[in-house]
């Protein structure tokens, strides 16, 4: 039986999104999921009713009726809000958690509550059926998916001059593309429908054929599967409740904060929580709800990896290499040079980063490889579903939830020429579009892009499938490396690799959400196709929404970028740093970076060897890299934020297990939602210039009496 | 059946002494008290076995086995514990909630705690029995008391400079005494014990044939009964448990608040919740969790009473009279002198508090009268179990219960002559020592208290046995104004007055306590005797205790007493300037003052007025003027504080209120406790000159600039 009510639902965590830093997570989220997976097709097999046996009574509507104008006005509310959130995870840490669940409850809750209103007034003409749900989550997923592959916190925003100004090299006007609303829709339309068209033919075979798991899209299958059963609803309504108690409590902190924050260090978010000395070195508990809510959401390892990379960082090799001033580094350099400690920063966490991404592009590859190998060996055209490790091949009667999702997924058939006409259509004009946006970015290097694009969304579809990791910044990375280099130091190389950059990580993206998507739909019997037209429009919000929600950021808050603001960017600089790698070589580097570098890089690959070759057990307190190299550049805050929210949910799980499973990812999602939700109006206010009228400053006990002294010479 | 399953025992609040401004609500408090010891009578019977059938397997220990070495330790413990709170509580606002149940609560938790661990290593003499529980409930709430009946935050402290310099008025040398540890030792001694023997002889009388309800010694009698049957047992554990963790929370959060004060109005004390322009009105919200928890302790109606007083005061009167400055009263007159708008605060309140305190004295002497003379009309000798409204009197047979107990009340006597010698010994004691002590009280004024004082005391235990409301400040009060007027002035009169009114009030609050302790040992069946003597014991503890936690109090805070300072301790200038008012008269009070006292005097009469006369429905909503009259001297933040507390009561009502009855006291306990706790730390830190590192400030933005623009000169 698959319905919530079983506590392993509602919390398992679907991640479908590669984000920076998060990747890991992904992994071993898949692992609980994939175990999860297993245990749930043990146990149908034991209950009498399948989960299309419990809906059989309720028809599936066709896939047009699947569609319909509610849907896609609460999918655009939403869509608005999560872009928001991410935009404001992109601008702050970069670290973004799912937030598949809260928009799954938060869709078929507004849905709910729409249809119970028709309903009381005799208007309701169309039940809320799970299709509709599945569309719903499916657009708003889409749409928020931009605002974090779109590139705004990365390469997008790291063609700027702010970001180009933090450092000495290739800042001069080739090399920078300051942001502007016009072109970055354009280019966002550009690029983000090609991935839909690259694998639409290839769905029946990853699907049906080979049985990928797609753990995230099995899981939000089993949230709305969940939700529509009697039992489920009453649960979802439940959960709905508490999300929506935490998202107004988070939302009225972020606005009592807001008040205390009238000047620079004012307010909680300056709160020198453990001493000034602490604070000094970004060692504090910020206070904000979001980072807390984050930290509930992501497995224990990851926020104990941040917080271990942080207290390495800034604890120990940080304040080791200022002692060094002068020596390893020119006395006189500004802070925010990459000549100074500001280098080492940068760029041990990109070699670190690297160094994991690599890894783990080698795992996946060489994994789907063999399986692959293995599949073709046993010439058996349906491949059962098997443990994600590889492990044992268990054949498996075709059951009844099979046939009938089989025999709906194949009903409604997305033509093959309509695919390739999409494809080769959208490719030229990107191919047309793209270099009048970018001056530096060759209409061949684009060409040559969209040649490759089909062969590694493949890539990234299959392994998503099979790990629930979307390697998409890897390829991106891997993008600039490659087109910087083609283009070339003084022919703006730099923007030419950030813009191709993004152009790959679209497309890899896009083709990975959307399998995930019908896996989604051939798990609630929702039409492929109107999958598709759900991503299309989707996208096409996506497409608006998520620059417009950056260009409210970049105007309202006029810090965003620089190191020692609230919304440092960090992937901007990093992003940014890579293209001038790429492009200059690795001469600029101050002194011993390149070897601290290496050692870094080589660190990343051996942990991630010791996690996999470990047994079991050893295997959870190994760290993981590329969560370590976050606060490397940042700070230890908000690693310190993420510990509180594993410790509350560690806390709440030792007293009571049943009901930590079942709420707190709502708990955590209406904590992240809230907050996000208040930087809308926080943000607004700023642009129209009203400020908060009071300072909240902490001064040491001296500091306080000169003032106090200075106050009443007034 | 009076288990404490009873959802009502625990929750039942138990209020054993006068405490200012608090008389009202252990009325209201009693006729909770009231109904539910009722209902309890009829459900008695309505059950097969009454409290004593369950207790018949136990049997009583002798008097001399319930007085146990450890239960003195125990008590001491937690004397001074509660010292420091009720200390602290005098110093701020003067409103001090019942802590008896959190004495009961910690009471058992650490005998049950010792007997465990003995009972463990086979150690165990002699096990936990009620009886035991009561001698240590008996003399923690007898050395407690003495924080408060002491006067440290009254007349005691409304002697020295400090206070004396806040008024022009009566400070010469003769007309103050600084506080000194050894003298206030010596006084506490002399004044505590003679309550003691002064209604001893009578409590046969009052207790058995009267059957006086006491309705809090009854309230704790069912708490130590409840304890101590199996099921009661399991709950008090569970409270305990409630209460420890709401301890530890708020004393960590006292402890976290204590690294930003390091300065002048700096840290969550000074924390503008509400905006700097009410913050300037003293509205706001300071975080204390002792008086989070004391509102949710006392009734709603004082809540908002002391809400709707700040407002009415701070929000209006105040601002409106400081408009009339140059008119009313001078322009130049500094901000804490009685001429000027502080004469305003201190004496309207002073107005309201006699209003209310003197109706009330009337309503409870003519209530009394009534009864007795109801009883010498019925010419019975058992009086039945009345409502305290005086309504129907039901005649009820003799029960188990009240045959076992009576048995037990009669076998531990006290003798007449052992009494009558306590008490005239004590006195002459005190008619020689004090005058040493106060040069201005003479002999005589001392001689003709005590031949008045056991009328006195008799009037407020059968008052108090009835009503539950110990009016021992009021018998103080009109002791100010006699015996300072018949010092007058030049002749020391305001000293001679406040130690007076120490007098009294020690002797007729002792001895309503003894009494309310006779009744909770005689449903407890706990010897008399042994009563007796713990109460002694407890109040030699608290003679030492209370006199040195003022002391650490005083030493560690140089600014208590100041209106503007953490610890106002607003009830000390209220006392001396009702002793001035007695000595001079009322010549010296700024313009329309006076009229304005009469307004408010008369304004409390009627309320009250009206508090008795309107329908039930209507009574709770209409204000107490004894709660109105606190924040106009000192402000409404606690105000705001209590009504927090109010709400969080409310709403934990709304959402579960089985486990809110069971449980708000213990964790409104946990919270008042935590936090005194912390206080004790707090202020040997303070002593031993340890500071706190940092200061939260608030600015507002555009001093903000200003001070940042000063710090960057730096």
């Amino acid at each position: 039986m698959e319905t919530s009510g079983d506590p392993n639902q509602p919390s398992s965590p679907n991640v479908r999104r590669e984000v920076e830093g998060m990747q890991e997570m992904s992994t071993l989220r898949h692992r609980n999921n994939a175990n999860s997976e297993n245990e749930e097709i043990d146990e149908e097999e034991t209950y009498t009713l399948s989960v299309e046996q419990v809906f059989e009574s309720k028809s599936v509507p066709s896939w047009k009726e699947q569609l319909t104008l509610r849907a896609f006005v609460v999918a655009l509310f939403l869509a608005v809000l999560f872009s928001v959130i991410v935009m404001k995870l992109n601008l702050t840490t970069g670290i973004i958690p799912s937030l598949n669940v809260s928009a799954g409850l938060l869709g078929f809750f507004f849905v709910r509550v729409w249809t119970g209103l028709l309903e009381r007034c005799g208007m309701l003409r169309q039940p809320f059926t799970r299709q509709e749900n599945t569309v719903i989550q499916t657009a708003v997923v889409a749409a928020y998916g931009l605002a974090f592959s779109g590139g705004f916190g990365s390469y997008l925003f790291g063609m700027s001059s702010r970001v180009a100004n933090q450092a000495p090299e290739a800042n001069d006007a080739k090399d920078i593309k300051d942001p502007q609303l016009t072109w970055m829709i354009g280019f966002m339309f550009c690029v983000s429908f090609i991935g839909l068209f690259a694998l639409v033919p290839l769905r029946k075979i990853m699907i049906i054929d080979y049985k990928l798991i797609y753990p995230s899209g099995t899981a939000t299958s089993h949230l709305i599967n969940g939700f529509h059963t009697p039992e489920g609803t009453k649960l979802a309504k439940k959960q709905v409740k508490m999300l929506g108690k935490f998202f107004a409590g988070s939302f009225f902190w972020g606005f009592f904060q807001w008040f205390y924050t009238g000047g620079d260090d004012c307010g909680f978010t300056s709160f020198p929580t453990l001493g000034l000395e602490a604070y000094s070195r970004k060692f504090f508990f910020d206070f904000s709800s979001t980072y807390v809510g984050v930290g509930m959401i992501c497995p224990y390892i990851v926020n104990l990896s941040v917080l271990l990379g942080g207290v390495l960082s800034w604890g120990l090799m940080w304040p080791l290499i200022e002692k060094k001033r002068g020596d390893w580094y020119p006395d006189d350099i500004s802070s925010t040079s990459l000549q100074g400690l500001q280098g080492y920063k940068v760029f041990i966490s990109i070699a670190m980063i690297l160094g994991d991404g690599l890894y783990n592009f080698g795992k996946v590859v060489l994994y789907m490889l063999w399986t692959v190998a293995k599949n073709i060996k046993k010439k058996r055209s349906a491949l059962p579903v098997s443990d994600s490790d590889g492990g044992d091949i268990i054949p498996k009667p075709i059951s009844f939830d099979d046939e009938k999702r089989t025999q709906l997924f194949l009903k409604d058939q997305i033509p093959l020429w309509f695919a390739l006409c999409g494809y080769i259509g959208v490719a030229i004009i990107s191919i047309i579009a793209l270099p009048i946006i970018f001056k530096p970015l060759k209409w061949y290097y684009i060409a040559v892009a969209y040649v490759l694009a089909p062969v590694l969304a493949f890539c990234n579809a299959y392994g998503c499938g099979l790990t629930d990791w979307s390697l998409a910044s890897t390829y991106g990375k891997l993008a600039i490396f490659c087109i910087g280099a083609w283009a070339g130091q003084g022919e703006g190389g730099v923007v030419a690799g950030l813009s191709s950059c993004g152009v790959m990580m679209s497309i890899v993206s896009t083709a990975a959400d959307l399998m995930q998507d019908f896996k989604t739909g051939y798990m609630t019997l929702t039409s492929p196709r109107s999958m598709f037209v759900s991503q299309v429009i989707g996208t096409v919000m996506g497409c608006f929404i998520g620059p417009c929600v950056f260009w409210l950021f970049y105007k309202a808050f006029k810090d965003i970028g620089l190191s020692d603001s609230n919304y440092p960017a960090p992937y901007a600089i990093v992003y940014r740093n890579m293209a001038i790698l790429g492009v200059e070589g690795l001469g600029s580097l101050p002194k011993n970076c390149l070897t601290l570098c290496f050692v870094f890089f080589a660190a990343a690959i051996v942990i991630n060897l010791l996690r996999d070759l470990a047994p079991e057990k050893l295997r959870k307190y190994i760290p993981l890299p590329m969560a370590m190299a976050i606060p490397f550049y940042i700070g230890s805050y908000f690693a310190i934020d993420m510990c509180i929210g594993s410790l509350i949910l560690f806390i709440w799980e030792m007293v009571d297990k049943a009901k930590a499973d079942q709420f707190a990812s709502a708990v955590a999602s209406g904590l992240i939602c809230g907050d996000g939700l208040w930087t809308l109006p926080q943000s607004i206010l700023s642009l129209a210039k009203v400020n908060p009228p009071i300072c909240m400053k902490f001064l040491s006990r001296q500091m306080n009496a000169r003032v106090d002294e200075f106050i009443s010479t007034l």
